[in-house]
């Protein structure tokens, strides 16, 4: 258990690198999560390269596999070949039943999870890994020991009631009708909103979205819409050339592609807020277009 | 804040170290708090260097001066010379006014504060710190956020509240009679053990304990006892080898001077044990040296 899985990726990371006489090479394909440059430039013994697609230097490496993957919300593979002095991190973060189809038992060597985006509870700080080698999770667990001491008594009482909380609405005296239960009706919020981004942006035509694919899930025993908690938006070729500054002249706040190794075509915003903020985030979707946006964008003030 | 100053100490480090051509060496004055050691070796880039009194590198260095000190409780001052390539990080962890007189408002460089000793919610972790240049601050935050991304809320909501009822009975409608409130009771109880404490060992005459002075207090605006949360004991010359192991064969478990700097001779155990557990102690000390203990020693099995 750590305080977040960030914790735990940075102990990870410290316990691979704890051998190697040279800087381990930290690398994730694109688009990857906006955490990891700065997670993997904090220490001197491991250095953030970047695209794993394009990496090719024969130092020690780590390959953090974010599957299903933020920003995007696609499965995910590792894509550097495998060698001895290589290891894989599967960060796990969105492998619930609300955002993707559970469609097999993970059996990885490095597996980090969280709290956060199991539940939203983010600001408690729980996280957990598990890991196949001995040595490794002691090292990892020597990391969280030395560097906090381990993880506030307060949070780890909370998330344990929060999961126990949505376990019983799912088996024993207080389960609840399948519509009714944490999963199920959070993925349902999840495919009613992507349905209605879709809507907002075939109206104005600046943005696409990726088509997600339908796949069985184990864990509800059906056909499941894979549905992210967020919208990896792209422009239209030639239609936009700064995405992340044309949604923030319409007030939306979202992060641009340079931040997950893409461009700037290229914007992440998020679809898990609350329900009036998700309502005005349509609103202001929609808006766009209306004032000359092209023309602001390319001359941004 | 950090998840503990445990937590802030690695910061401290880590910010201290981050320009740093070459490791740093962090050294602290025997007796030290038995934590250091680890703390100061996980990282590559700063190194733990033992007892500040006989560091003679010209290597840039952190000394850690925890004052009032943990194991034994005596204020303290910074030993090494000052250079300009040398820092010093003050742990306040034991400076609450139930352990020690409030004798000045400090006013250093860098300084640790931790509730866990403030109320006894270690498991809580939050820590404080207060830093002077506003670089060094920044790059401890950074590490915080980086590593943990901060600190859970649950735990930050129950250290306030709690912190805030502290405060109640001192001032406004809620107050106290003084005898009362927090921090006399807790001194009182911590005073009354030490006494307790000394008799059992007038009675073995096993082990020696040092002298605490009395001060002014400017918290309490009265003469206070230093009384140290810990019992940082000392074997009388010859007596005993291993302090211990003797402590551990009477089925007390304390941590022997090893750990701090010192040799076998010393020990320290926790006077801030339940009231029960407490009185098992004593009475287990008491009843050293009533069955051969010495020899026991000698030949430890």
């Amino acid at each position: 258990m750590g305080n977040g899985s960030t914790q735990l990726a940075q102990a990870a990371l410290y316990a691979l690198s704890s051998d190697s006489p040279q800087p381990l090479s930290v690398v994730c394909a694109v688009p990857y999560y906006s955490g990891y440059p700065d997670l993997a430039n904090l220490m001197r013994w491991y250095k953030w390269e970047g695209d794993a697609n394009t990496f090719d230097k024969d130092t020690p490496f780590v390959e953090i596999v974010t599957s299903p993957n933020n920003p995007d919300g696609f499965f995910r593979v590792p894509v550097v070949k495998p060698r001895p002095d290589g290891h894989v991190v599967y960060d796990m973060a969105y492998y619930w039943p609300q955002y993707t189809a559970i469609t097999h038992q993970a059996d990885h060597d490095i597996m980090l999870f969280t709290f956060s985006k199991a539940t939203g509870h983010g600001g408690s700080r729980i996280g957990w890994a598990v890991v196949k080698d001995k040595e490794t999770a002691l090292k990892m667990a020597k990391f969280i020991d030395v560097t906090t001491l381990g993880v506030s008594r307060e949070a780890q009482v909370r998330a344990s009631k929060i999961l126990g909380a949505i376990s019983d609405v799912y088996e024993g005296p207080e389960a609840l009708p399948e519509s009714d239960r944490f999963f199920e009706y959070f993925r349902r919020v999840l495919n009613e909103r992507m349905d209605k981004l879709r809507e907002s942006l075939r109206v104005n035509e600046f943005f696409s979205l990726p088509e997600y694919p339908i796949k069985h899930c184990l864990f509800t025993k059906g056909l499941t819409r894979i549905s992210p908690g967020f919208a990896f938006l792209k422009c239209e070729d030639g239609k936009v050339k700064d995405a992340c500054g044309l949604l923030r002249s319409h007030n939306i706040i979202g992060r641009g592609g340079p931040m997950f190794g893409m461009n700037d075509s290229f914007v992440r915003v998020s679809l898990l807020s609350r329900e009036d903020t998700f309502n005005c985030l349509l609103e202001r979707l929609s808006a766009i277009g209306a004032g000359g946006d092209v023309a602001v964008q390319i001359n941004p003030s």
